[in-house]
């Protein structure tokens, strides 16, 4: 039963050009299940998919399942093919409204079972930032490979959610008694993740020119941080329960469809070894905007700026490197960018692309003035945090990721 | 039909005192299942539980599956039970022939669907024996807490495994040149690892008095390592690449049921925060004693023994601190204990509870010379590592864990 496609308002992450995966619930049937955006618009894949809407049987079972692990896992081509489906359904008038649902009555879930989560440290700029957090200098390796870290799967949790302030071990400030109590000092962290497609198999490796074929596509990442806890348990081991309290990712999947009208050049010029040496380095990596607000008694405040190009090692060597030593790539895996701060200023001088509090502040040693009203060290409970990210095309937004939403409360709140 | 149960051969670790779990698959039926081991025999616990051994639903049904995972998050109660009726079928004969396979016969797969792995670092006498890894000092927050990393679950393997040395990036010894190509420097870590049973949700802590309740059993686990990768990549996130390429686990898991025996009080006094301290601290850990072996051409070679209550932070403590950030432990989740070492001297005044090449050779400088015939630096391609594991009675060797063995072989050799 044709009909007119509904409007997409303008201004809307989800236009025409998106058309992202995620996973959607609703009030009448709280089974998580397959969807994509348009407009105001959730599509029930799943419902869709029932309904005859695509050819493939592979596909049927793929959207039929709780997580996009399965989609995720299909031959490019097909996901490509899907893609194309949905528009042309939703152009020709061709979605019954069973399949639509307005996107503010349906609940999000994680997109995927995430069977391993790394965070990369790839921005050089922010690695000048944070060197006093460490011993002021900026690591021999750095311009020689990317840095990383295993995360904790168990904690990466979508947007919107509440997020508790931890307990954790620390230095009692100014000295060197440890205490085990509540943290002070919550950062978070503006990056991009994204999400394996096709595996590479335990005990081989991945050519820096393949990744993109490996990758599903971008969220927004906020790798909430605990500095206290942070500067106490770093040496040597690195990070651990200092950015284990949580981390929200945005619900919707921005594929590289959608993406591959916004590749190009990194904008630093690297001199890497062979393992991470593009063949085609103009198209190496997304001019993907993103910002990061403070929201705080219900008023809105712009934190600071960035781009993912910023980034000194790009996604596709982050992901060459990572599968270089044989560990096996999953289909589901979440790889975060790493904080991504540039050195752009504003039109007073002041530095506004610092993707973290602890650079913007330098350790809440000079808070930020926001719309000079707010003061801003380290977060309250009760502020929210809302990371975003769009393209785009020369004439305005093409398309966006949606908000990436936590707030965070105190540490005996309830969460659920 | 009963008939006298088979004999367990004098030094069998699979006794009736221990009863392990694991997944096995044989020639004629290559599904993976849950199953037992005793004596010389594998129990095949889903054939057994078809045959109506077993009364509850909930174990008939988790005992259907292909990983453990299911019979892991039963409450232990039931989980003990069901240890008490595998013995007792066992000594009244009560096992039917097409359940039993020799253990020579049955390939072993991983116990458990890993959702995450982590590794601690808590051997205070590695930890002493390592500093020259880094800044040639113990960190200051080791006494204070336990350290650990997330580790990469996509490359933890069953044993007996091959595995590949790794390529990766590294300094050009005695310079400042990275280089990328393959590690020189292989070693293995004598470790165990603790697989969990009931889960902790995302938000929420453990008290280190109940961590046993969520602790399903133990395995010996080595934690292969690249000694040129890791002094790489070490500053500032910790090891990543370095130990990816391979996690080998002893396919048994010990449950704390067989292991209740040989409760003990850990070896240091410390005097934790509040989150790490004990009501029960003579019962805090448990008296297993370890040992590695390397085979080289034919011949098996001694390099260390140890005893896992050397640990300075012990598993419970490991798992609370864990904990304690809100991260979320899920069933199925490994946890290493990182190195054990000990202070421990041979009859000649040298240390023999060295759990790893670096410290036992001090980086390669000094090669360990094994049955004055075999000269061992790092590891060459070719090489076994065999760790073990027992629990002694007062009258010899009440059970053991089995092996956990690995292969190290070229960069490019095949692995399956």
């Amino acid at each position: 039963m044709a009909s007119l496609p509904p409007q997409i308002p303008d201004g809307s992450p989800f236009t025409l050009e998106n058309i992202p995966f995620g996973v959607i619930s609703t009030k009448e049937n709280p089974t998580p299940r397959c969807a994509s955006a348009i407009g105001d618009y959730a599509l029930d894949l799943h419902a869709l998919s029932i309904s005859g809407l695509f050819q493939e049987a592979s596909v049927t079972d793929a959207l039929s399942q709780t997580t996009l692990n399965a989609f995720a896992a299909l031959p490019a081509k097909i996901r490509t093919s899907v893609r194309e489906q949905i528009i042309s359904a939703w152009e020709n008038g061709n979605l019954t409204p069973d399949c639509l649902h307005q996107l503010t009555s349906v609940k999000m879930h994680l997109p995927v079972d995430i069977p391993g989560y790394t965070d990369f440290f790839c921005s050089l700029e922010h690695c000048q930032n944070c060197a006093p957090m460490s011993d002021g200098k900026i690591p021999d390796n750095f311009f020689h490979a990317p840095s990383a870290y295993n995360g904790r799967a168990s904690s990466v949790i979508p947007s919107p959610s509440l997020v508790r302030r931890p307990r954790g071990v620390y230095w009692r400030p100014g000295t060197k008694e440890p205490v085990h109590g509540v943290s002070q000092l919550v950062d978070f962290e503006l990056e991009m993740g994204y999400i394996v497609s096709k595996p590479v198999p335990y005990g081989e490796t991945l050519k820096v020119d393949d990744a993109r074929d490996h990758i599903f596509g971008f969220v927004l990442l906020n790798d909430w941080s605990s500095r206290d806890i942070q500067i106490f348990e770093m040496p040597p081991l690195g990070p651990f329960n200092s950015k284990s309290f949580g981390t929200t990712i945005s619900p919707w999947i921005i594929t590289l469809d959608a993406l591959h009208a916004f590749q190009c050049a990194p904008k630093h010029k690297t001199h890497p070894l062979e393992h991470l040496r593009y063949n085609d380095f103009d198209n190496g990596t997304f001019d993907i905007k993103l910002a990061a607000y403070l929201e705080r008694n219900g008023r809105r405040y712009r934190v600071c700026t960035s781009n993912l190009r910023y980034l000194y090692w790009t996604p596709f060597q982050q992901l060459a490197h990572h599968a270089s030593a044989n560990c096996g790539i999953r289909t589901g895996d979440l790889m975060g960018t790493g904080t991504v701060s540039g050195d752009g200023k504003d039109e007073t001088g002041k530095k506004v692309e610092l993707g973290c509090l602890f650079e913007a502040t330098q350790h809440a040693r000079q808070p930020l003035k926001l719309d000079g009203e707010v003061e801003l060290g380290y977060l309250e409970d009760g502020d929210s945090i809302i990371l975003s990210a769009w393209c785009d095309d020369g004439q305005g937004r093409a398309l966006g990721f949606g908000e990436c939403r936590g707030q965070l409360v105190g540490p005996d709140a309830p969460i659920s």
